[in-house]
C-alpha cells in the first residue's frame, strides 16, 4: 500500500468566549501522510479510527490555559482527542490482535500508532451492537446518566424529575431510567423534533424551551424532587424556584455557561437553605471505578432488546468534526453526535 | 398584686429591602396591662419571660407575604416570637409546676398565658448553667452547628474548613467542634475583637474580612475541604474558588442576602461540576428529631467544663429588642445576642 493521507482535526486557537469556529478554532489538516503497511510499530499497534464521540464538555478545553478548569486545555497544533472506536490493522503487541476493536480516548486522525493500551480497552460486544453505540448510550454519556443517577438521585417511585436537554444522549437515558423506576418525568429540549423524541422514550411532559417558558411548565407540572441539570443559567434558576423540600440537584453540565464566559449568575441560590436542597456536582470519570461493572451488566442488554432507545446524528468524515463540535454547542444535533471517520 | 404593664415587641410593617428600623419595623408597646395574680389560666399556666434569643433568620420573616420563604412572615400588630426561656409563676396544668423553667418559641412580651406545652419543653439543667446558655450554645444556634456538622461535614482529620461569621454563636461552635476533630480551621468575622475571640477558641487562621481580602487568605491557607456558609454572596464565591476536589458546602445562612433583596448572584457556580462539589442547604428544625438526644448528651458537659467556650451580648429589657435585632443584621453584636426581659 502506498502512503495515504492521515487526516487530522487540529486545535488551532484558544477561545475565551463565544462559539468555536470551524476553520479557525478547529482546523482539518491533510498535510501528513502515513503508510499503514510500513509505519514502525516498535512493539505497539496501528489503529484505523472508525467513530468518534462529540460532547458538550469539549468547549471547556478550548479555553485559554489561564482559566481554571477540571480538564486541561487542548494543545494548539495538535489533534483534538475524544472518545473513539478503532480497529486494529497491524500489531506487535502480545495482547492486541488484528481485527480487535479498541475503545478509548484517541486523537481525531485517521491512523494512530499506540505503544500500549493505557487509557484504552479492547471492546467486548456480546450483543453485536453497532460500534458507535459504545460512544453514546453505552459510552461516556450513557455512563454519565447511569452512574450519577445511581450515586445521587435517591429516587423514590412517584417523585417528579425535571431533565434539561433531555433529548441528548445523557438526558434521554436519564428519562428512561427514571421511567423504569416509576417517576414522573418532565423533559425540555430546543426543538419540536426533540420534544417528539422525548415523548417516544416516555417523558410524561416534554416541552420546547424556546417556545414555552420553563417556569410556567414547572409551575404547572412541579414541584420537582430531582433536577438533572445539563444547562445551568436561567433553567437552573427556574428549577430552584420549582424545587420541593429536600430536592436533589444533579449538576451534570452547564452548556449555557460554556459559550458566555462562565459568567451567568444564579440569583436565587439562597433558596437552598429554606428548602433544604442538595446540589451534587460531578465528573463521570470519578464515578467509573465504583459503577462500571454494574453499568455494563445493566444497560447493554436493555439497548439490545430495544427497551432503552437512543438516537444518533452522524457527521461523515473527519473533515466534518468542526461542524459537529459547533452543532453540539448550539444544540443543533438531532441525537448523539458521532463523527464517522471511516468504515471498517 | 395590682395590674402591671405587659410590655410587648410588636411587628409593625413589612420590609422588602434594607435593615429593620426600631420604632418603625419593630415597635415596643406598653399599652397592655396584666394582673399576674388574677389572669384566667383555663387549665393552662402563666409564664414570666426571662431571656430571648435574637437571630439572623428573623429578617426573613419581616419580608412581605408575597415573597416565598421557608418561614411565614410575622403578623403585623402581633408580638414577634423567638426562642426564649421563662419561669412558671402560676399553673393549673398537671405537668407544669410553679418555678419550672420553660424553653421554646414565645412571643416577646413580659407575661404569657399558655394552655399547653405545644412547642415548649420543661428545661432540664443538671449542670446548673445560666439560663441564657440555653438560647445560644445550648439552644437553636448550638444545635444548628452540631447537627449540621454531624449530618453533612464528612470531616476527616487533617482537612481544612473555612467558617464565615465564625465568632457568632453558630460559627464559634463549628470552630470548636472542628478543632476537637483535628481539622485546620480558617475563620472570618467583621471586627478585630471577633478575630481575637476566634483565636481564643482555637481557630488556626482568623481574619477580619473588612480589612483583609477573603480570597487572599483562602489562596494562602486553602484549598478548603469544607465551607460553613453563614453569609453567601462574595464570600461564598471566594470559597467556591478555593474549594478542593470533593469539597462539601454547608449552607447555613446567607446574611449578605437578607438585607439586599436576596438578589446577590453567584457567578462561579459552574465550578460545582469540575470540582465535584456538594452543597447541603438545611434548616435545623428538620434535623432535630435525629440529633437532639446526642446533642444534649455531648455539648452541655463540654460547656460546663469550659472545654467549649461561648460569648453573649445581652441587651437589657424588651424595649431594647429592636436595637438587638438590628445589631444582629449589621453584625455589630459581640456574642450571642440575648434580650434580657426580666430577672427570675
Amino acid at each position: 500500500m502506498a502512503p495515504v493521507t492521515n487526516g487530522r482535526v487540529l486545535f488551532n486557537s484558544y477561545l475565551a468566549e463565544g462559539y468555536p469556529e470551524p476553520g479557525k478554532t478547529i482546523v482539518y489538516d491533510t498535510s501528513e501522510t502515513i503508510d499503514p503497511d510500513t509505519v514502525s510499530l516498535n512493539g505497539g499497534f496501528l489503529l484505523k479510527t472508525l467513530d468518534y464521540s462529540v460532547d458538550p464538555y469539549m468547549r471547556g478545553r478550548m479555553r485559554p490555559p489561564t482559566a481554571k478548569s477540571y480538564a486541561p486545555p487542548y494543545t494548539i497544533g495538535e489533534p483534538i482527542p475524544s472518545y473513539g472506536v478503532a480497529v486494529v490493522v497491524r500489531s506487535e503487541h502480545p495482547e492486541v490482535k488484528v481485527g480487535n476493536y479498541i475503545y478509548g480516548f484517541l486523537p481525531l486522525q485517521n491512523y494512530v500508532v499506540k505503544s500500549n493500551l493505557e487509557g484504552l480497552q479492547i471492546l467486548e460486544n456480546p450483543n453485536n451492537l453497532p460500534l458507535s453505540t459504545f460512544l453514546g448510550v453505552l459510552g461516556m454519556p450513557g455512563k454519565t446518566a447511569f452512574m450519577a443517577w445511581r450515586e445521587y438521585a435517591s429516587a423514590k417511585k412517584g417523585e417528579t424529575v425535571f431533565v434539561s436537554t433531555s433529548a441528548g444522549p445523557v438526558g434521554s437515558l436519564v428519562i428512561q431510567i427514571a421511567k423504569l423506576e416509576g417517576l414522573k418525568v418532565i423533559g425540555s429540549a430546543g426543538s419540536d423534533e426533540k420534544v417528539q423524541f422525548m415523548k417516544e422514550i416516555g417523558a410524561d411532559v416534554a416541552f420546547n424551551y424556546k417556545t414555552t417558558k420553563t417556569e410556567e411548565i414547572l409551575e404547572k407540572e412541579g414541584p420537582i424532587d430531582i433536577y438533572w441539570d445539563n444547562v445551568g443559567g436561567e433553567t437552573l434558576e427556574a428549577a430552584i424556584d420549582a424545587a420541593r423540600l429536600n430536592a436533589r440537584f444533579i449538576e451534570c453540565g452547564m452548556i449555557s455557561a460554556y459559550n458566555s464566559g462562565y459568567s451567568f449568575p444564579i440569583r436565587n441560590f439562597f433558596q437552598i437553605i429554606g428548602k433544604s436542597l442538595t446540589f451534587h456536582g460531578f465528573v463521570v470519570g470519578r464515578l467509573t471505578a465504583k459503577w462500571d461493572a454494574e453499568f455494563y451488566k445493566t444497560i447493554p442488554p436493555l439497548v439490545a432488546s430495544g427497551q432503552i432507545k437512543h438516537k444518533e446524528h452522524v457527521f461523515n468524515g473527519l473533515e466534518s468534526a468542526g461542524a459537529a463540535i459547533l452543532a453540539v454547542q448550539k444544540g443543533e444535533n438531532k441525537g448523539k453526535a458521532i463523527v464517522h471517520a471511516a468504515d471498517v
